[in-house]
């Protein structure tokens, strides 16, 4: 088959890799009806994270089981399955408290930008769809792999509740569907950052409230003018920069609650700052597996479209112009569709 | 009127001072029954946190009503009370979302180390109890001032609840409150850091079950092995150093929680290594104004007696000694008595 390989700053290209095959018993192989590119493929194609080497990619997806190893029980070919981007087995104490990305057994999926994909772990990772899905509903339920779930725990961990003030710093694919998020648990009021106008429509059509321009100072002076001066009770971050961590530390008000799922990147916390500040901080990489089903639930029954986030569309050879459409901000999420050529 | 002034690293005096006054129409003056030094008072007495010439200390107090301001309403000449260490309106926006030290009108108490205190935002700050208690019970009401609020935050912040397996990191007189406000809370299973047989002896008696001497890497592993691998559900940091944050953040469990309520100095947390800890974090300046009066409640009905952290009792004027003491680590905690000379 053929598959996405970055080989270094801005070069992707779409070649041979070897057919993926069960390994460990507990494998699956599934053939993917749709994968995407996340914005932290980005980080590596930008040269802000080194890669050794060239570096197979992708790690949402979606798709029909083909085969599966001789000790999965609950997974079987034929089968419509989603999976979260952390393998887990779903039974270990970590998995138990609900972090499965953070399981003992965790492993990373990283080779989803592909026709077919092997995921470890597969009774504990894939979720199946009741049936196979019609193929409108592929794009949501893709989300639900990683972005979605991520704006989802970034929500929770941020503690969204009926009547909330929330602000979402971010205007990524993450950002966007954490106000979905928020929306989804009841805000009353949701402060979207963004700068860009078709984000700040999408964030409208989400839920958002309001739009905040301004970035850094001005930004959080904004957002504390929004909130008569006390601050948003829950705060999304979906970067992951020094900057944007310390936007979101300044809009909380005192004991209010900071979700935060952006990869940091040379992010350092100051401790007596953060002391003083009298926030909640949560985040890490989102226990995706702990929300499938609710999340796989709500798309099917049509509470939540979090596929419109995908606003480029692409077969699966032309993956190096889904990395620099987002590159360049030109694209929110490319959507990537295997076609025959990929067999 | 004489009370503490430090003038430079481990050089407190106890020398004449402006006798404090009502300034403020909202201002209480009360005769302290008892101060104390407390651990965050060693940070500049040890010369880590700089002082700009000769500072009165001193901020936990409980005493008698002298003096109130005229827009003073509940609080009356005569009353035994309690305040926090942040003099708050307990009315902002702040203050009723319970954070009253992060009130939007706070006063840090700073002169409390004397006979005579001036309180701002008396209404506010001050919580009576039911008649003059009986001397006995002044050490366990003064500690509700700070160090038991403090250490009751720290479980709080780290959602202690019954059954839970807590470790507290810090020996000192916050950390062993902690340990007392844990089994309160129902905790099944607390884990006392402390290398000191004094320490240590106190800390089982307000109910930690198990005592690990190690610190650093050694400490964490300890931890780890105590709880199967997994972790601790919630850590209380009673320190504030670099490596007693990092000590709390590895030894809790992906999932688990981070009460921190030692005063950061020089701490910067790594943004990805906290990301992938799966931590929740919370702290700042105890909102102790929020326990009073609960705390002071378990403490007249004989269900908590935290006064048993002053191993060290002085008059006033010895002031001096009671920090050399505890820098010393030869008292936990000392309590001063003002005596007639304070006049």
């Amino acid at each position: 088959m053929r598959g996405a390989v970055l080989y270094g700053p801005r070069d992707v290209r779409f070649e041979e890799r070897e057919d993926p095959k069960i390994v460990e018993s507990t494998d699956a192989v599934i053939r993917i009806a749709a994968t995407c590119v996340c914005g932290s493929d980005l980080w590596p194609y930008r040269g802000l994270q080194p890669v050794s080497g060239p570096t197979p990619m992708g790690h949402e997806y979606c798709g029909i089981v083909e085969a599966v190893g001789r000790e999965v029980r609950n997974i079987k070919p034929g089968q419509f399955v989603i999976g979260s981007f952390a393998a887990s087995d779903n039974t270990c104490p970590h998995c138990q408290y609900g972090y499965q990305s953070s399981c003992e057994h965790r492993e990373w999926i990283s080779t989803a930008q592909a026709p077919l994909l092997r995921v470890p772990l597969a009774d504990g990772t894939l979720v199946p769809t009741p049936g196979v899905p019609s193929d409108d509903l592929v794009p949501s339920l893709l989300t639900t792999s990683d972005v979605m779930g991520t704006g989802w725990f970034a929500a929770d961990a941020a503690k969204v509740k009926p009547g909330s003030t929330v602000a979402v710093v971010g205007d990524g694919a993450v950002g966007l569907l954490g106000v979905l998020s928020a929306k989804q648990m009841g805000a009353e009021r949701i402060i979207a950052m963004s700068r860009h106008a078709s984000r700040q429509k999408l964030a409208r059509e989400f839920g958002a409230t309001d739009i905040v321009t301004g970035r850094g100072e001005e930004g959080v002076a904004r957002i504390k003018e929004l909130t008569k001066g006390i601050g948003a009770d829950s705060v999304l971050e979906c970067v992951g920069t020094q900057e944007s961590m310390k936007q979101a530390i300044n809009s909380t008000r005192p004991g209010g609650y900071i979700g935060y799922v952006g990869v940091p990147h040379g992010v350092a916390l100051d401790g007596e700052e953060l002391f003083f500040s009298h926030v909640h901080l949560h985040g890490g990489p989102a226990p995706v597996r702990r929300y499938l089903p609710e999340l796989i639930n709500l798309v099917l029954n049509g509470n939540i479209n979090p596929g419109k986030v995908f606003d480029l569309v692409l077969p699966l050879d032309r993956v190096a112009e889904g990395y620099r459409a987002m590159d360049e901000r030109r694209a929110i999420k490319a959507l990537l569709r295997p076609q025959g050529d990929s067999k």
